[in-house]
């Protein structure tokens, strides 16, 4: 007999359901169980004298392990667990578990040291189904935008950009670096005339960060695309990209995330609120008394940052705002320049800073002295070849999956992530 | 003026065109231009005399570069590009190009150097088209499916299976590894109970390999699935899962890879046909006189691989055939053995592999038995801890995004691959 999810199962039917068990009571007369798959649990009730076949392959069985289970499925009032339970017929265990070698209540290390146990939870489960239809979800809409998928090199031949950050490693007989990110590479497909890419991968940082939003391996979600006409249409493209994977993840997993999380999956209007850096710290002033040095108002500080979720709601009743108008100083050096201003922004969801976007510059020759006044001139020569034979002009950003998958739960990044890396985690 | 894509464009109507200028013709009282986007061409007919301002722009101006284009469309019959012009009204240089560094047929490694020149070819355009439909098909099944993505770290603590392939990294104070494959770690999403995952990522080889289809960093499409009863399960879903990719891949390109790569797209009948290792050898020897010394016939030879491709179209008229019943010597520890036979198999696709598969085993003690016979107990001891505290049965496989592209297209692998990577070749 094929084996029914549990959220299938059918009332007055037999049905076959396989999964771990989250519970036994092992009674004198009669056994209860409660096998659970991704889809739902159900309570099995064995009359242990009728099925002593059963009663012996369930006596010394520990929770989590894995069973496959077919019988009749009949309504009782009696259980609260969706008010039916199995009577079984047969019983067969695929996988013993030994006693778990964490409570329920362990703390974040201990459960990332035995992840494969931590990752059965409900919300775990539900966690990367969400994360499934949001990244799902951008990809689809990519998609019928046009845009194509690439897959840049994670092994490079030169540290990029903020080569202090950077893991080294050897290459037969030489050093190669682990990419920070596709920036580079993902403009190259611009000069080679892709017009519009997205990419899904990992990137990596050499950042010894103890923060709760920082990891040393992460996925991104990257999107370059020519033919713009300013930094304008990559805000827009970005504001409509999450407003449609909003509006999935609400419409399939909205009602759980709030169960679960207790956290609201908000379907954002157009256009998001767009403010410049400067009007940024005057409001926060304005209406919240907070300042901060003068010295640091060339870009948005931890504080600030976080601030931005009650401006944004405040001022826009929006939980997006976009703040534009970054000093160049703190901008990179291939973002392009209008009047001496950066054509790029940062996005900033609930407070935090999920995107960095930008149109780039595309022109060789200011591309490299952009390059020069920052001291790199030499390090990015490979790249600055990339703007030599025609290139577009273009803009993009890109997302932190994880970093996006954070704010929909309102879980720290050793949560969400299937499994941490950190200056202190390697493993498992 | 909105940019209309070339393909989109209206004769009788004003449009604006904007990309590379594939071809330059500078005439004494008239220009002719060929503008390329990734959708078509346009010729763009300029009368010098007319249009001074765009006579002088375009004047020295050399293929390659790249511009914006506004003007009336009319079909002609003198011209042979689609039967159609666009008299401009107004020209701008987006980007200048310099002289080519290379001709047109240059070899491949000049062509790497310079990729992103390489890459605005209309094969490779069309090949990254065809990934993407290839690539989004089969997700788009995996999601039909129930399975959920994960992604799983590159980064990783101990060398896995085969640790003298592996590249090995500075970690702050320690050592780390680049992931060979993500095969443990999918494995404990299935003892993680998310039961069905896919994973789109890249996979690293420090193999000193020089053929026309190893790779040092490629994109590995893997899956792994729980519940599965055998391999056969595995087969079955990963045959349906082709099928569907190829199905979508000739509605959307068929004809158009049938033109640039000479290459069908054959949509294969289900199932596809199935046979046991020693049958090949057998069948091989029958109908082609090939055979391969006794002592090698524990595994399929590269040659007997390639010649697949014969025996399927001749026994099944079929471009795919299954490979099984391996001999466990020659299959890795994890693989379920029945009667000592392992579990899984090998997917030829013309004449090349493009898949091992197998149902995993995931009982304790059995799977410990397992690697303690190939000597890796010590090795694989943190990958056995997934399966001491419950873990269904489960099976998956592997594709390699770039060895589907290379098969679909006739190309090798330092063409397929976005920037490839070998032993020699490290940039661009």
């Amino acid at each position: 007999m094929k084996r029914t999810y549990i959220k299938d199962v059918k009332v007055g039917e037999k049905n076959r359901v396989e999964g771990f068990l989250e519970n036994i009571r092992d009674k004198k007369t009669m056994a209860f169980l409660v096998v659970k798959d991704t889809t739902g649990k159900l309570q099995i009730t064995i009359e242990k004298e009728k099925h002593q076949e059963i009663a012996e392959k369930i006596a010394g069985l520990l929770p989590h392990s894995v069973v496959s289970v077919e019988g009749d499925v009949l309504a009782s009032e009696y259980v609260k667990l969706n008010g039916m339970e199995m009577l079984p017929d047969s019983l067969e265990v695929l996988s013993k578990a030994e006693a778990l070698p964490m409570q329920d209540d362990a703390n974040i290390d201990t459960r990332l040291d035995y992840r494969w146990v931590d990752l059965r939870t409900d919300k775990n489960n539900l966690m990367y189904k969400a994360q499934t239809c949001l990244v799902g979800a951008m990809r689809e809409f990519c998609l019928k935008e046009n845009f194509v998928e690439i897959h840049t090199p994670k092994l490079i031949g030169a540290a990029s950009e903020s080569g202090s950050d950077v893991f080294e490693l050897t290459y037969f007989d030489r050093k190669a670096y682990l990419a920070q990110s596709p920036q580079f590479y993902k403009q190259m497909a611009m000069a080679g005339g892709l017009e519009r890419i997205f990419e899904t991968g990992p990137v990596f940082r050499a950042e010894k960060s103890f923060t709760n939003k920082h990891a040393t391996e992460f996925t991104g979600f990257d999107i370059e695309m020519s033919y713009i006409e300013s930094f304008e249409d990559v805000m827009k493209f970005e504001e409509e990209l999450l407003t449609y994977a909003l509006t999935k993840l609400k419409e399939n997993y909205g009602d759980k995330i709030k169960e679960e999380f207790g956290e609201e999956v908000i379907v954002p209007t157009l256009p998001f609120p767009r403010m410049k850096l400067a009007d940024v710290y005057k409001e926060l002033e304005a209406r919240y008394g907070f300042t901060v040095p003068e010295a640091e108002k060339n870009d948005l500080t931890t504080e600030a940052e976080r601030m931005c979720k009650q401006l944004a709601k405040d001022m826009y009743n929006h939980e997006f705002i976009f703040v534009t108008d970054y000093p160049k100083d703190k901008r990179a050096f291939y973002h392009m320049r209008k009047d001496d201003m950066p054509q790029g922004y940062d996005l900033i969801w609930k407070g935090c800073e999920i995107t960095t976007g930008a149109q780039r510059e595309h022109r060789y020759e200011v591309l490299k002295a952009q390059a020069d006044e920052k001291g790199l001139g030499e390090d990015v020569k490979f790249y600055l070849e990339f703007f030599k034979y025609g290139c577009p002009p273009h803009g993009g950003f890109g997302l932190g999956v994880d970093r996006l998958t954070m704010l929909v739960t309102g879980l720290t990044i050793k949560e969400v992530e299937f499994l941490f890396r950190g200056p202190n985690r390697l493993t498992p």
